[in-house]
């Protein structure tokens, strides 16, 4: 594993190593040390190699899994006489400083969200412990390897099906005379066709931490997750953000489906919010800015006389959120599509993801998930865009 | 929410205040603040009343939802000028201090893991920030109010209709002629068997991180989840411990099965697993001690010659675990049925897990979920104990 990036920023703060305790579901972890692991454990970085520090559990897994060129358990610094000496508390600050001492660091940094337990700890057995503000792992993550991008396309395709199978359910939907879809005989919800996304994903050994089905009003809360009987005529929005189990990387993807007729201004919002898409996919390049993305799908909707964030940073109407994010481990990392977002590189893979909201109205999202590259983007959605179900 | 061990816990170490910085996946976070929310958000406890500082997005969905009594979010702390005179990391810092000034609060504990960057960032503010070794707040929710019992009882309905689906499937499956199950033309896997588990738990509005179906000798490494083909005549071990995705309880339960015939020496470790399961079970009162329950169940085995921790620290053969743990918003909480347990209290709600491993022979554990009273349990489990399927 290269870390060039890591190394200069370790030597250009005179910090001896970077460590991280937290279990793999914490992105950097996972990262770092290459290791799933349910429970907590450290991994130290240093330019000289990749030490983690497991339970003896996990050591025969983390020899043979981890991306560690040492792998070390409590065992290994007389836990024994230290649990005895020192109780379980400090023996624990001391065996962690051994570890440290064996990988030949003195001083660490750490993520912000580093455990205050093990930082006061390791700063009472002489060590210096300091947050790295600048998140440089964060910076490091964005650009992705191939074999991440593999893992995102595969995640992707997954995704893929299950919006097909959500789609086909509301396409199987009967109307009824109150304007409400039924399947089946039963009102169609909001948590059926969430199951539906859900079962779709389990069964390709992805999971995920929850769905977006939403429709009329509620659409219109871009943090609604959606509840509730599904109108005919109204705009619903399907978010699915699942995670492959196995490698731990996300997809993102969302689209917006009605079912019997649109409003004539949920069809506008569509074709603006199509626009506003494939002008932000427009401004993506290596060297352009997040920023500049930001700004190509605001100016869609600004030109139509729709507010944005950027025109009234209070609007509670319009296009009232950033246009992507970052996609990995985490489901939002950097880069950021926002009006501080910065230089865009090539192996970036990013969502972008216009849309327009309204109580009154609904609400309208496309989303695709792109790499950056040099010459522009590979687009790795593959899902028609069509809004009306049939 | 009656927190009089934790006021008393504060008074005696004269801090002011108890401070949490997570989602609400942390479970201290959801207990105490009452809040389910993905991102982390702070939440101030002290003897006059419980407070959140949440985003903006969340504000709303915090005064309707949280136990607290006051929702703070940061635009009530001038965070506009903060940010621009400090930048995003000091401006927080003096957010979060701010918010701890409305608190009335000085000095604050925090558990163990709480983050690094807060806790300087509020030490730099003036603010005494200690982790509280004691962890009183895992103590106190050792004991389960009414509610939380019947969170966890209906978690534990779910995760026996999972168990049938599982059991079920094993029931219809063939045995071909190398001994292997199959079922409908195809081998049957443990990732099969899982994803019954699973499909039947999601469909209940259930989620689970992992499932154990492991058969042979995997069965023989309590921390083998299963894979590949399964085989008749062993040791099936299925551990379940799903999780209410509404209420954040969880449930537990082991059963080990077997299609064909059992060995002599699993059917021998069967009946001796059942006898300490009750063993064990018979030792549990409020006032007796998690070693005494431990014991219990240790006894037994020590009884037919066989290894435990007890007898042999170093042994990988045996009984090579705690008799059992409690179960909450965590799915290992307190209290522990090991060397090292505490009195128990009424309220408090243990797994009770006996079990045999020996990669040679396999694995077999059986395990029930129970609430302990005055008098002694009250069972949750509702399932029967057999071995053999048919």
């Amino acid at each position: 594993m290269e870390l060039t990036a890591l190394d200069d920023h370790l030597v250009d703060h005179d910090v001896d190593g970077y460590l991280i305790d937290a279990d793999s579901t914490d992105p950097n972890q996972r990262y770092l040390s290459g290791f799933d692991a349910p429970d907590p454990f450290l991994t130290c970085y240093t330019p000289d190699g990749l030490a983690v520090l497991v339970s003896g559990l996990e050591y025969s897994r983390a020899v043979t899994e981890s991306r560690a060129d040492t792998v070390k358990r409590p065992t290994d610094y007389d836990r024994r006489r230290l649990l005895s000496e020192y109780g379980p508390t400090e023996a624990t600050h001391r065996i962690n400083s051994a570890f440290l001492a064996d990988c030949g660091v003195d001083s660490v940094f750490v993520p912000d969200r580093f455990p205050l337990s093990t930082a006061d700890g390791l700063r009472e057995q002489g060590h210096t412990v300091s947050v790295d503000t600048d998140d440089v792992l964060m910076d490091i993550r964005a650009v992705k390897h191939a074999d991440e991008i593999d893992h995102i396309r595969a995640a992707q395709r997954a995704n893929e099906t299950a919006m097909a199978a959500a789609e086909s359910l509301l396409a199987a939907a009967s109307i009824d005379n109150d304007r409400r879809l039924s399947h089946e005989g039963k009102p169609l919800t909001s948590e059926r066709v969430k199951h539906e996304i859900e079962a779709t994903l389990l069964e390709d050994g992805y999971g995920l931490d929850s769905t977006i089905v939403a429709g009329g009003a509620q659409a219109a809360d871009p943090h609604d997750r959606g509840s509730g009987p599904l109108q005919a005529d109204e705009a619903i929005i399907i978010d699915i953000f699942p995670q492959d189990k196995t490698t731990g990387y996300h997809a993102d993807m969302t689209r917006t489906f009605c079912v019997g007729e649109p409003s004539e201004t949920i069809s506008e919002w569509y074709a603006l919010t199509e626009r506003a898409l494939d002008a932000a996919l427009g401004a993506v390049e290596a060297g352009a800015s997040g920023a500049d993305v930001h700004a190509a799908a605001c100016e869609v909707y600004e030109d139509a006389g729709l507010p944005t964030f950027r025109t009234d940073p209070s609007t509670e109407t319009g296009f009232i959120h950033t246009t992507g994010h970052g996609v990995g481990l985490a489901i939002h990392e950097q880069p950021r599509l926002g009006t501080e977002g910065g230089e865009l590189e090539a192996g970036q893979i990013i969502t972008v993801e216009p849309g327009l909201y309204d109580p009154d109205v609904g609400g309208v999202r496309i989303e695709d998930i792109i790499v950056v590259t040099e010459a522009g983007y590979e687009n790795l959605t593959d899902y028609p865009r069509d809004v009306v179900v049939d």
